[in-house]
């Protein structure tokens, strides 16, 4: 374990999304985490490594087990993932019952970092910030906020993510 | 105390520096944090007032005993109080020995909000996140770490805040 | 006819296009136009009006036709339009074999204003220029030039304009 | 003469300015205008040389010969001067008095690019566009507008070029 070393994790998400100006659409080409850790002046001891760069309503249980394998084999022991909103609970849930051991914090972005996206700055600074300091568990880093990956939902209509009421899951 | 409340004081620095078009001269007018939070889809339970507006340069004692007598006064137990780069380690340092009931963290930016500031979309995020988590102490949270308020001072060569080998100032 | 005033018909396209980050599609809600006159510190005599709000190309004949009336009906002498890249050759010349006593120009823009389109406030400057100093008739202003509306394409591959060999548009 | 061929002379001011982070200060490095001329997609045939990089209070009778004398010299007759707005029309007038046979266009920003300057990509769409489409003559262009180089003046309360009332000046 490299004690102050930090593991990000790309898949993809809003964080990464391009405006293809010929075609008019929305693509992923690469992630520009290192470009907002340039901006941010981030002077942590960090590594980036993409996995995938995807759209997460396109996340597949295939996938999830590969992010949930790389963050068992990887050295360090703070880890975070950037991923789409759209199911990152799901992920956090898959990785939240498969680790104990480490800290990881998940985020994202509701506009893209390309479109001049302040959301995708201050998550990330917020999950830079949370993955140092928390104990070992798997979080949602979003709005400002930090969530335990077994009491975190997206509300849809207003794109904010919300405490889901613990007494409830367990009732699950 | 109100536990999961935040105050935010406003001292101002670059954060919220503006140019002037007319004179083509940066000064202050009010502060651009409100916008910031906004613009991060912050959801925390925070207060945001300005205590005061200047260039970190400016800050005298007086100031800082403001500072130090509104925190020792406020109700809430956590707080962000955005500051100047140039000053913030003093600032720290008055508010370190004066306060130890309290989780304080002090940020700033290297770069103006207005001119597309992302260090300070970032280090807001950072130290919001390192507010919510840290215990009692008193903080600076910048280029992404988080440092005691007796281990650190602001690099001026490069813009970029270090450790201060603690067994240096003990003996100081 | 009011010989310094400038009529502004606003159709949509690229220039208009906003991102929805509940769904993470692209659409159109009000024009942008005013904003960029108001960043730009425009001074000129001129009004705005939205004949339709759409992409390029869903353009119909019968838009064309909405677009040429209107131009005709139009009390200034002086109409800038703002239009989709895909389809803006065809409608200048509807407007090019309908209209010759009016200076009429036509831009548009590659990236959406909402994602800091650079090439939209430098289209829209480029035309409100060619619209005042020009004589009657009708054109596109794109890449920084001007073409006559019976002399220009669009180039699909890499997204600029180019004039067309009038010989062979002279063939057709 | 180069008959399509448009001369870019850069003199500094606004447009340039950049802001030092380490001092807090605003300073100029190069020119931005290869940038903003990629951001704005031109593709005209032009040429970018930097005469000096200086706020326009600074510009010297000795400084104005310079420009003077190297308009002269152009093998291009449209050429393009980039110019801080505060002393543009002095320039102007020493450029309009020495040269009659070429088309000059000074234009500026009151927004620095780097800051997000939408007028400084605004007004360089338009001096670009006048620059092709006017007939030989000294011009400044600025919000929007284009004004002979006897007949303007900078309101430095507002910030706005205005058009100066000739029978006045002719009374001077």
């Amino acid at each position: 374990m490299l004690p102050d070393h930090i593991q990000i994790f790309v898949t993809g998400g809003t964080f990464d999304k391009e405006y293809n100006e010929l075609t008019g659409e929305l693509f992923f080409k690469s992630t520009h985490l290192p470009d907002m850790l340039r901006l941010g002046r981030c002077r942590l001891d960090l590594s980036v490594e993409t996995l995938m760069m995807i759209d997460s309503l396109e996340m597949t249980d295939q996938g999830r087990q590969l992010i949930l394998e790389r963050c068992r084999q990887c050295q360090s022991s703070r880890i975070l993932i950037t991923h789409g909103t759209d199911s990152m609970e799901n992920t956090a849930a898959v990785l939240g019952q498969g680790i104990q051991d480490k800290t990881i914090v998940l985020t994202g972005a509701m506009v893209p970092y390309q479109f001049g996206s302040s959301d995708g700055m201050f998550n990330l600074g917020t999950a830079l910030a949370f993955v140092q300091a928390l104990p070992p568990g798997v979080f949602v880093a979003m709005n400002g906020r930090c969530f335990p990956w077994h009491s975190v939902r997206k509300n849809r209509e207003i794109g904010v993510f919300e405490l889901v009421d613990q007494s409830n899951s367990n009732a699950d």
